[in-house]
């Protein structure tokens, strides 16, 4: 890619995060540019005017085009890389685990590690108080999903690292954060430390 | 693709038609297999061994290949067709439009039409029924979003009719079905239509 790509993010977002594990894989500089969500500063006027009407990040300015969703993001900069699989079936497949983990891992994991660690226990409020017995039950749900694929593969789709991977890597290396307790799912235990120990990896804190 | 196309589908669910309608936009041929959830057809040891260990559908069976997440079937049945931006970031927009659709839309509008059409009210859980209020909150807010959107233009992405337009059309021209009001949304009922007259269109119970 020619243009410049600058990522509006929060940084321990773990949907900002899976946005720069995949420039970093796929050997695309990206500047940042860091706004903090808890003090609204991606609801002010210029962010809602300039960068996102939704008031929701990352977002990634590529020249003059503003693109929005994680996974939507990872597969613009992944393209040409080898983060994306060759053959249809299993690019379909990798889509198919970027689905899956908006749907059934973010909404459940990455939902409780945000009530938890930053709006905090006492400042939810009594629907979302409610909603967090079934968000458990159901990330763990997923994790145990995650364990079962894994069970006898090293990667989610075919014999290689993609998109898939680093998009479920994301939430699931904070999970604890969460208090899921990963022990449970020695198979993903094992892909995370396979990730963590990739060749040009970046950890959320880099 | 020289391949048999087979879709193990539900025929009135949205995500399986939305596989219907791209598949009939991209010229390619597909065969069906009909298995009523309501009945379990999903979840029988056959259909667990050989088409979906997580007993959902749709499912594309692609010769020897299974994939699974409706929104990924559409890409993989559209790659090559013209549903698909060659600009990359009008793609990745269309993805994410395919992604918003599975995080903000479904689960809101799909899951109340699918409460209170087949499942019943009367049959609903205490926690279903009490996310009621928050998914048809959260239901309008998406309609919302999409009738903005399209305050200024005739599709979702660029300036033709690609799979964000087949993936969000799905379940929001049966939204109705969930007592949403589709009439405070003039400018989704004017690209519904749009849709809805585009040659080769096929409806839901065709």
């Amino acid at each position: 890619m020619s243009e410049k790509l600058l990522l509006h993010e929060h940084a321990v977002s773990g949907n900002c995060y899976k946005v720069r594990l995949t420039a970093a894989h796929a050997g695309v500089p990206i500047e940042r540019r860091e706004y903090d969500i808890m003090k609204g500063e991606t609801r002010t006027p210029e962010f809602l005017a300039k960068v996102s009407a939704d008031g929701r990040i990352p977002v990634l300015q590529a020249g003059n085009r503003f693109i929005a969703e994680s996974n939507a993001i990872c597969f613009y900069v992944a393209e040409g890389s080898g983060l994306i699989p060759a053959d249809r079936a299993e690019r379909a497949d990798m889509l198919h685990w970027m689905f899956w983990e908006q749907y059934h891992h973010e909404p459940n994991i990455a939902t409780l590690r945000f009530w938890m660690n930053w709006v905090g226990l006492d400042r939810l409020t009594d629907f979302q108080r409610s909603q967090m017995p079934v968000k458990r039950k159901l990330g763990n749900e997923a994790l145990q999903r995650m364990d079962r694929h894994l069970a006898d593969r090293k990667w989610f789709v075919g014999d290689a690292m993609s998109l898939a991977d680093l998009c479920l890597f994301a939430y699931t290396h904070v999970a604890d954060e969460a208090d899921f307790d990963l022990a449970l799912y020695p198979n993903v235990v094992e892909w995370m430390e396979r990730i963590m120990t990739q060749p040009g990896h970046v950890s959320m804190d880099a």
